[in-house]
């Protein structure tokens, strides 16, 4: 399939940046309003950048030639061509400026991992309007039936009332929420719902969900900033619901558990200046949990449907936020971290580890062994980090070495204190599901 | 059986103005406040007081003699003391003189309806330190599992950490909060659970929790501003509900439609300077609807389990209370239907009447036809209020005369617009049930 007319070097220099940048890339993004796109690509390839600049890059161009970072360019925009995805640029009509207004707004107040996206690849149409026509809907994807109910038919009136939703692609809340508002239809014929992607715009994840994104993609619209190929990965989820919160006027959690990521997708929209809404349910119920706690904290504005979400967002304007502190650079994890409280729950294994070495551990695959070069790629850290984090993971029993290649390691449970009971001794899994969305 | 050596005239004056004034009585509280509770009486009963005392005793005074007014007062404590029920006074050294003051402090505010009870009815024992080891459980008497479940583990919860649980006794909520009390106990042998009647302490209200009256006096105790006798009427629920308020450091609404009774008590807690919390439930639930206005508005704290309440309960001060407006006399009314949203609910007989003619339609019998000498009695008020108060009740087809006897109607349905549907035209009957708790 041939690159179509808006193939510009332009273009070009956009889908070249995404591909040798790991996002959020706050100092790239700066050099590229202040350079354009094209000398900005240019100086990145040549190394020529200013050092915050290719701190950030380093570990992709590494020994890219002028070539083959051009070559890898033309096949990023073909690749996204035969999945019917263009990608979209500042300079496009369509780029959705004043939902990333947010985002950068976050930046000047010197929140950490919240840089607007470079492009964005975009399958199917955006509502004109957005965030102001836009609200996110946002929650587990183990969610309960009771979750699924009210998420759906929350979508579907939201929708009904020309309202597109905005989510993720996960099992759950986001699925429920896609297809409410796909059944219910925007009014105006405007797209009804979008679907934010942690991965590739070409990839289903989950694979489950290959026909409902073909769907919003036909009725709305699948976005990533992502280049095509980009496998999801935990960090990626919590770079991407700055996405998802940004194209929202407001944001709304439908369930969520006390640890959920969802609550990264709250903190992000708060961070923007953007209203926080929970959905209550019962007490009893761990999914309503993170719920709960954002309502208490008044962090969240409570809501029961699309009326009140709607009373809610008529009444709000954008603020100065200052309920959640700023994130550290996986963009929302620490914000989130504000609403736990001790002795609540289980540890993630990455707890109380540094941020870049949290991100070479998701960074893993998670049943194959890697070569460190590999793991400089996918975190978007240079070696010197990634080796760094690896003997702090090594050191946790996160990470083992295995010739010149590393695996991922699951840490032990602790055994029973008193009993030989069911749980035992450490027991080692290469198998982590990921838990963020 | 004989009257304790506890008697002497000042329970005997107490006796008597608890029998001739209908709570609240602001006017009637201060000038016993001021004269004593023996003067205060004799005046009340000689026509003597000022005026504003004695209008609110007037209609049960009328032709009552001295030695009248003596025989009521020595039979009420006898009819007390065979259900094992004693007067407490505030010169009592048991008399609950900390729960009481966020009562005096309301009325200074120029909340009316809050007056202190001149007196208690009580059998059993109360908790040594109220409000501070209280906590108010209310919720709907037609609450559903989950309410029931919810107020059971929390009662008990609390209970099982030293606090003393205070509700009505009405079927739902206050019963499951009850038996969760009993059940745990309190760790200190303390009472764990106190129910406050609206009714005379010598009646089960409703019938059917008798069994469950006698273990609360047995363990904790059973409260009545009222004499012995007076049977619950709607506005009687609506002025109890202040003393629930009183007794709890803070008032947990655990579940309550959009217009509960419930509602009331959250606004004389606030009136009082007591925490207002609410449990949330699930959006798809018509019972959690009015916790959820509660916390949508921010007028309750969001509670999960006892836990929660105990850490909001911890960083509590009592204070100013501003959130709710002042109180209409039937104490609290008007406060709950700050709540009410347009278009929302049916409507209630009563709605757009004035306090008096309401507190008129609810002192009818539920079956029976009544003479207005009764309607005095019962109400509390003068003669030409009630006779006018019937007028307006006429006008509305909310009561119709049969010789000299009036009755209660319940208003016509309006007929569904345009079929002959279920509803069908105008229905009366003569037994509309009792709504408030």
């Amino acid at each position: 399939m041939p690159i179509t007319s808006t193939t510009t070097d332009e273009l070009l220099a956009y889908a070249g940046l995404a591909r040798v940048c790991e996002p959020p890339a706050t100092a790239l993004s700066q050099f590229v309003t202040r350079e354009g796109p094209v000398a900005a690509w240019r100086a990145v390839i040549e190394r020529r950048a200013p050092r915050p600049v290719l701190a950030g890059s380093a570990a992709r161009v590494a020994d890219l030639s002028w070539d083959d970072a051009r070559r890898q360019a033309e096949a990023d925009l073909l690749d996204a061509a035969q999945v019917g995805a263009e990608l979209l640029t500042p300079a496009d009509p369509a780029w959705p400026a004043a939902a990333v207004t947010g985002l950068a707004g976050a930046v000047a107040r010197g929140v950490t991992g919240a840089a607007p996206p470079l492009a964005l690849w975009v399958r199917g149409r955006l509502p004109v309007r957005l965030p102001a026509d836009g609200v996110t809907i946002v929650g587990s994807r183990a969610c309960s039936p009771y979750g699924r109910r009210v998420a759906g038919e929350l979508a579907a009136d939201l929708a009904a009332r020309g309202r597109a939703v905005i989510s993720g692609a996960a099992f759950g809340v986001d699925t429920a929420a896609h297809y409410g508002a796909l059944m219910a239809r925007h009014p105006g014929g405007q797209p009804a719902t979008v679907a934010v992607l942690a991965c590739g715009i070409d990839r289903a994840y989950p694979e489950a969900n290959r026909e409902l994104l073909d769907r919003i993609a036909a009725d709305g619209a699948v976005v990533s900033e992502y280049p095509p190929g980009t496998r999801p990965a935990r960090h990626r989820f919590l770079v991407r619901n700055r996405l998802i919160a940004a194209f929202g006027a407001g944001t709304v959690v439908v369930e969520a558990g006390r640890r959920s990521g969802t609550l990264s997708t709250a903190a992000a929209a708060d961070h923007q200046g953007r209203l926080v809404m929970a959905v209550p349910g019962p007490v009893t119920s761990a999914l309503s949990a993170g719920c709960h706690l954002l309502l208490a904290d008044r962090f969240a504005h409570l809501v029961t449907g699309a009326d009140d979400v709607l009373t809610a967002l008529g009444g709000h304007r954008a603020i100065e936020p200052a309920l959640f502190p700023a994130t550290d650079a996986t963009g929302g994890v620490s914000g989130a971290r504000v609403l736990d409280r001790p002795g609540s729950d289980p540890h993630h294994p990455t707890d109380g580890l540094d941020a870049d070495t949290a991100r070479v551990y998701e960074a893993f695959p998670a049943r194959e062994r890697i070569a460190v070069a590999e793991l400089v790629k996918e975190s978007g850290l240079v070696a010197p980090t990634v080796l760094g984090a690896l003997a702090v993971l090594e050191l946790h029993d996160l990470a083992e070495r295995q010739g010149h290649l590393w695996r991922r390691c699951r840490p032990g449970r602790r055994p029973v204190t008193g009993s030989g009971g069911p749980s035992g001794p450490a027991v080692r899994s290469a198998d982590p599901p990921p838990r963020a969305q």
